[in-house]
């Protein structure tokens, strides 16, 4: 590592919501864009460092945003949440767990993991150790834990009715970012975990507001209350044009897109 | 419907196995090849009639899939078994199931049904009959069944550890058409279903033999063997070089491609 390369770097793979934009069936201007801007697949994002490199969340469109971003090479997956947008492409980690005795770290509370274990069964239950298979090693989040260089505290967070947590990951150089793609309250147990972030990414689904996700002046609230250096909003809905909602953002706020690249 | 309607429409949705091609990381030339013929998302096919449509099989990249081909509008799923690659965009099936009385139909075996409830319980569990949230209607399958103006019968084979089953189609006048994805051993029992079918679609995995999985050579001999009138291979890794193992095969027979459509 030369005192240049950075301590993080953070693709998105995926800013949409669990249908995508495009929306199957759906005949709004932004679905029937064609510019790639507006097309999203489902949130997750790619996190590398000098010592790892992992995704957070594996939606069905993990083996594309895989093959999009040309990663190659994972140490791990963190979870937020057990939610069909968020896990079903699970078994497309397979690729990061290749020889026999090749495994991939899991991070996920245990209501996530019980739900994994119930859709991936084949995965957990120890007689598929083959290579070329799916060879996860679990690893219970109940608080704060280590990943290669990057410190990680879990985020509590209220999302509908499934138990989800965003990740506050912090650099050896003292970086800090959040992620915390489906949130409607955000407590202020973990709003201090989060105050004064280089870095926050955020649920900001729509305009208008919806009972389990932030709407974009919600989410622009939360990172005006958090202090946050910079913000990202992601996981959006086809109610959001990238270049209309965008330009009447405060200048530290953004929205993300599918491919977007963080550097710090 | 007018006398030059066709009776029945499939389209190849997808033609690759679990880990579709490209693979992940993989640098062999079919991988490497800009050709899309080339190009496999994960097996599934869409069948159209004068009365009804349908997908066989919902895997990761279904949504994808639906927008490729424009669909808009689905009656029903029909699954052959519950493996990963065939099941996991089970819930982007709720774009097809919109209003809050809307369902549906979802055709399956018993263990195939298990899976499914285990992976998707929110789904099944009568609790989520919301407007846009996924609401099917299951209908076990234990026999011969009529969806829309086809009568269907399963095909029991063997494939791996996983109860798995094709589907034989049977039109209004008469045309005969089996879909066969997923198997390495075709009983004798279920030959009998198939034979002398206009078209038969079937496991073709590779040029070497497999432990779950027809060989590109011993899906040839099933098809001579059942006397298929057409017979398209599918289910492919990246060890078949669409232009190169193509032209080898006999004239009557053919590899399959995402996009390929077929009418009769």
């Amino acid at each position: 590592m030369s005192d240049t390369d950075p301590e993080f770097e953070l693709t998105f793979l995926g800013t949409g919501t669990s249908i995508g934009v495009p929306v199957i069936g759906c005949d709004c201007p932004v679905c029937q864009s064609d510019d790639p801007i507006n097309q999203r697949s489902r949130s997750s994002v790619f996190v590398k460092t000098p010592e790892v490199q992992f995704v957070v969340d594996t939606g069905p469109d993990f083996r594309m945003q895989c093959l999009r971003e040309g990663i190659r090479e994972l140490d791990a997956a963190l979870f937020t949440h057990a939610h069909s947008d968020h896990i079903m492409g699970f078994d497309d980690l397979r690729r990061f767990s290749l020889g026999a005795d090749d495994i991939i770290d899991i991070y996920a509370t245990e209501d996530c993991f019980q739900r994994l274990k119930l859709a991936f069964d084949y995965a957990f239950n120890g007689e598929n150790r083959y290579p070329g298979y799916l060879k996860p090693e679990p690893h219970l989040i109940t608080g704060s834990f280590e990943v290669g260089d990057l410190q990680v505290t879990p985020i509590p967070v209220e999302h509908g009715k499934v138990e989800t947590i965003g990740f506050h990951f912090e650099t050896k150089g003292g970086k800090r970012i959040a992620y915390v793609p489906d949130v409607k309250v955000f407590p202020e147990s973990s709003r201090k975990i989060c105050r004064d972030v280089d870095v926050l990414i955020i649920d900001g689904l729509q305009p208008k507001e919806h009972w389990t996700h932030l709407s974009v002046p919600e989410a622009v609230d939360v990172a005006l209350d958090l202090r946050a250096r910079q913000a990202w909003l992601t996981h959006f809905t086809c109610r959001v044009d990238y270049k209309v909602i965008g330009p009447t953002l405060p200048d530290h706020i953004g929205l993300s897109h599918d491919g977007l690249k963080l550097s710090l």
